[in-house]
């Protein structure tokens, strides 16, 4: 079993390679659901839902996220009410949302809602929520003119205000007192690899680690985790994670990325541009693998993930 | 004022015509919820929109309920998750159903949400919901071979089951401990004229006579109160009036309709194709006015309510 750390696009990207280089069967992706929110009433969980429609093939692979060729038919209706429609739900995305909201308020879980929705789209790849008990993400950013400082929640930060608000810290409200999901320690402590994918190292990985247990039973794997450098010469590939890892510590580079992950894995696959750091990187105590990771196509994904997996061995 | 007592489609094609007879804002609608439900855990309130969308002259004209130019993507991709979508719900018209469900659980009373709703759309006619309440019509129908009577909701009898089912009775759950909303009794004993339109005698203007005091106070106004007949030479002008009237010991005529209503109203407007029957009218101790009560469009149902006025002086 490949047991993978999962955020949204990044990661959707690299397990779209992964069920192509292992079986689908054999992969169980561990997916951030910090940035999950509700809106208009409806239980929104981003990461999960990109995962899930990428796997599917049915991702908008214009954007990476949301179903391709999903109208907003009735997020632009919602204006006429006064709500903020600044998240954009699609048509077809709705159902999805929908779903998940009624089978929660039933009394199912999470993992158990996340089985059925991928179960309908006839993914054979797991995908675990890191926990079943909500946790928000928390932008803290600066206030305006004499203002305090903000507390934002993920969505409303990255999409709401387009990330533009400086970044102060960073919390994971609920985190402290949540579990993780069914399964979730026992396959890390199981997984022949865990691949934490090239996803944001505060606001992707961070949430899942911040899970009391998981942390601790990823690094007791350390030797058998890989980790894929988000960051390619200086740049996140896509997201804001420089606008992240600078106010909060690290610098942005696959540098940053080796010490925020140095007690969790021993391998970090970094990209050719980055070759000239591979040096830096194993100073900090983790083999540097240089590849090409720019997922530009699924045979760049499968190939990454090939590297990836045999880097481990 | 104008009170009129309101279902779904027949009532919103007469109040259209109603707010071309007098000032828009002279007219309040008491509509019937014992139609609303809940789908995708989302509360519907069918006869309220049916009203709101077309006085706002946005209703699907050809369907008569529904927005004009609406898609239904969304119901449509919620097959995948293997739940019933019978209920067809448009991605524009979802719009309204999710800030309804939101202003509800948020606390708002459906009284409150609906003159949102309605001002939202720009509407200077009041509505008011029969009751902040949850009624609920239940149509009783016979059972398959061997099995015992079963309780449908009314749109599961309606759409789900096109009708089909025999009624055996109908019931109104919840009516006995609703309270009517507020102002119902207050615009009714104040009106001008009370105004009873031409819908389902039993689950249209039925549910909204079984809130307490609504009924007498609809009695106490007799003089001042006119009926339109909905149906027209034996046979309902739209939906499902026949289905109920005959089991429930109604003949399906403008006759039956003057029995039903007979301690209410002092004045029922009928059918010209309906002229021969104005006498059993009469001697049912109402004035029958004859008329066109075909609303074949806005000048007519303008003609109509005229003539409804009129006949009440």
């Amino acid at each position: 079993v490949i047991a993978a750390l999962a955020g949204g696009v990044g990661a959707a990207r690299l397990l779209r390679g992964l069920v192509r280089a292992v079986p689908p069967g054999d992969v169980v992706a561990i997916v951030n659901t910090g940035d999950d929110d509700i809106f208009h009433g409806l239980s929104v969980s981003p990461d999960l839902d990109t995962v899930t429609y990428t796997l599917a093939g049915a991702v908008n692979l214009e954007t990476g996220w949301g179903l391709a060729g999903d109208t907003f038919r009735g997020n632009e209706a919602l204006r006429r009410y006064g709500v903020p429609t600044w998240f954009r739900l699609g048509d077809l995305d709705l159902a999805t949302h929908l779903y998940r909201t009624e089978r929660l308020r039933a009394g199912a879980t999470l993992s158990e809602v996340t089985r059925e929705i991928t179960g309908a789209w006839g993914l054979e790849t797991r995908l675990l929520p890191m926990s079943d008990d909500p946790v928000r993400t928390i932008i803290e950013v600066a206030g305006g003119d004499g203002e305090g400082p903000q507390a934002l929640r993920m969505q409303e930060w990255f999409v709401g205000r387009r990330c533009e608000p400086p970044v102060l810290d960073v919390r994971f409200d609920g985190a402290a007192g949540a579990a993780a999901a069914p399964e979730v320690l026992d396959v890390i402590a199981g997984a022949d690899v865990v691949v934490i994918c090239p996803s944001n190292p505060i606001i992707s990985i961070g949430p899942i680690l911040a899970v009391p247990g998981i942390r601790a039973a990823v690094a007791r794997r350390r030797d058998r985790v890989v980790a894929i450098s988000p960051i390619i010469a200086g740049a996140p590939v896509k997201g804001p994670a420089d606008r992240l890892m600078g106010p909060l510590g690290y610098e942005v580079s696959c540098v940053g990325i080796a010490r925020a992950y140095a007690d969790l894995c021993a391998t970090l696959v970094i990209d050719e541009l980055d070759r000239s750091r591979a040096a830096e990187v194993e100073r900090g105590g983790l083999r540097a693998v240089v590849a090409p990771t720019l997922m530009t196509d699924a045979g760049a994904a499968e190939q990454l993930a090939r590297i990836a997996l045999a880097a481990v061995g």
